[in-house]
């Protein structure tokens, strides 16, 4: 085991109705809201209205930032900062999935950005920032913002997308019946954001954190339960609740807990694809976590051992042959993504190969992934975004 | 899955070396520290040498409460609480393990309280108090208390040990070296409290917290595979280093997100042994809890589906008699117990059944013990206690 260090600040309110917890929440920051949201989904079921009827039963002043898309954009960043200082904002309130809580993040740092240019701040290494506090009410089982201090914002004029820290939610109202209305398409998306989160603290050189490892193993089987589950009966409230806190925890740091940091590939891939064609996060991941593996596997077989735990442990595989094991367990991934109703191919998605050495060089960029479970050229990048074509 | 709330306020470092964190930890709260521990152990492992050479070097202020209590008595609270006051502390320092950092909360905690009566504070149902700053070094993998925010105190002229809240550590040093020269018969008994907390949780009526369930699962199968290895070669960094990181986990909560809570009542029964015979925590669970298992089982066969999942994730075993499965499971651990040298009679520790009514009258105070598992009467409590004779 290696050394870590670790500490989550975040208070988490889980589970029906926790709503209520709302202004004790917000009320030791002051009165001033931000309230933050994207395209509209929480007026379609309620959440605007509940929400909005709290912060007006408790005497805020809320002003709103709406329209955060779904890889945010540092011009939504930028128009946060500008409203909270104009309107001296005291707490910002994201009600959303983890693009808005990302966004809210970049804004509640942004606020004591000291620079000219946001995009600086979101460009330049740093730990967790002083920031605005924030509050969210998460809609979306899928990236774990709404329990830890990063975020990633894109850049469409410079096709960049960067993920960093920022600050960690004050409070995390996590309501599962708020996913309820997610369609299929970005219930099985926010699943596959789960399990390439754990994917890329599982898949390491360190044998022996064994809480890590079986956490990890946990949380991937209870997504690999109750996704289907939730596709079937998507007001299932047990199957929605087990994907909510896997979300949480799959982010935590505690899958990490002593294991040797790789460098997280698969997002680094991912992040090119969003920030080249802005398809969803969760889809990207999916489709390359299983090309990924198949190629990191071939290139350095001394891995297998972790795939062959990879296919007992979490997809009950057996088996003499260990490679065969190591590739079922990998197949079996790909065809859970496949029957959740997740396109498995960018050539579905309109995706060719025009960009892949660009994008092979901005993922790769400082040489981050030879510090990956197998180091990665530019050139393994590009054989990868092949396989998934 | 039952609503929760979570938060964990506390910084970890952990691993080899990370005491290098300590001036960094201290130096926000104050200059006068208040350094507590338990019997000297830390001077025999030159941790106390290395933790005064860090607060000389940093200018510190240095008062010292030393001799706390294995199971910490209110005198050491009240003497703490007199030394904070007297020499205006700033900060608490823990040295030890869960006696010792359960004694500095309660002291954090009861420089703050207005009464006359430190045991009125302990004997009161509260939430986390306004504390002095708590920074620990941990040195006994067991009770997490450097986890949590709950200590538990004994008062020996009222046979009373009282768990309750007081305040989390800011920060805690999680180093597995300083549990090298633990005793073999300190491990496993820090291990038994690792397990009963896990157990405390796990056996409740909440069948589909699949996060929570399988968490505890993994922390199980992690103590029963490096207990062993631990008593074995005492200085094997990679079984010490995840007995530590299980003892944080498994008082986190995250074991019990959204399940039903079930009063611990193996908890229960153990503060009653130690209050009167001022037994070791972790023997005293290790002894109750097969029995409490075996008598619950037959009281309420109903719960024999929670036994038969303990034996199949937890044990490895198999079979297709639920009833002999269930028992199966119980049987290995009490094989688990008495294989690591835990003495498993109450017996051999010389405690007779002269207490038991009484003790099961404290134990089951206001019926607590009807909110369990299986719910106890006092009767079944003393037939508990009576089967570990």
């Amino acid at each position: 085991m290696l050394n870590y260090t670790h500490s989550i600040p975040t208070r988490i309110f889980f589970g029906e109705g926790q709503i209520s917890h709302l202004d004790d929440a917000l009320r030791p920051f002051g009165k001033r809201v931000l309230l933050t949201y994207g395209g509209g989904s929480i007026k379609k079921i309620g959440l605007y209205d509940a929400v909005m009827k709290i912060l007006n039963d408790g005497g805020y002043t809320v002003v709103e930032l709406s329209g955060i898309e779904p890889n945010p954009r540092i011009e939504s960043v930028e128009k946060g900062v500008a409203l909270c200082k104009e309107h001296r904002i005291d707490v910002i309130l994201a009600v959303g999935g983890g693009s808005t809580i990302d966004c809210s993040k970049a804004i509640a740092a942004g606020v004591y950005y000291e620079g000219d240019d946001l995009w600086q701040m979101v460009a330049s290494r740093h730990g967790t920032l002083k920031a605005l506090p924030l509050v969210d009410i998460l809609t979306l089982s899928a990236t774990g913002s709404e329990y830890d201090g990063g975020g990633v914002i894109t850049n469409m004029k410079t096709n960049e997308k960067l993920g960093n820290m920022y600050t960690f939610p004050a409070v995390s109202i996590c309501d599962p019946t708020y996913t309820f209305s997610v369609s299929k398409y970005q219930t099985a998306a926010g699943s596959a954001d789960i399990i390439s989160h754990i994917c890329e603290n599982y898949f390491s050189r360190t044998e022996d954190s064994d809480l890590a490892d079986g956490i990890a193993e946990t949380i991937l089987k209870s997504v690999i339960k109750n996704l289907p589950i939730a596709l079937a009966e998507p007001d299932n409230y047990s199957a929605r609740a087990n994907l909510m806190a896997d979300s949480s925890v799959a982010c935590s740091g505690i899958p990490a807990y002593g294991k040797q940091s790789t460098g997280w590939p698969c997002h680094a891939m991912e992040h090119e694809l969003s920030a080249f064609y802005d398809i969803t996060h969760g889809v990207g991941l999916a489709i390359l976590t299983p090309r990924w593996m198949r190629h990191i596997l071939k290139k350095d077989p001394t891995c297998a051992w972790r795939f062959v735990r990879f296919a007992r442990n979490v997809w009950g595989l057996s088996g003499d042959d260990e490679l065969a094991l190591a590739l079922a367990g990998i197949d079996a991934l790909e065809n859970f993504f496949r029957e959740s109703g997740i396109p498995m191919t960018l050539t579905e998605l309109n995706i060719g190969a025009e960009h892949f050495e660009e994008m092979a060089a901005h993922a790769n960029v400082g040489g981050y992934l030879a510090n990956a479970f197998v180091a990665l050229t530019n050139e393994d990048i590009v054989e990868i975004y092949r396989a998934c074509l």
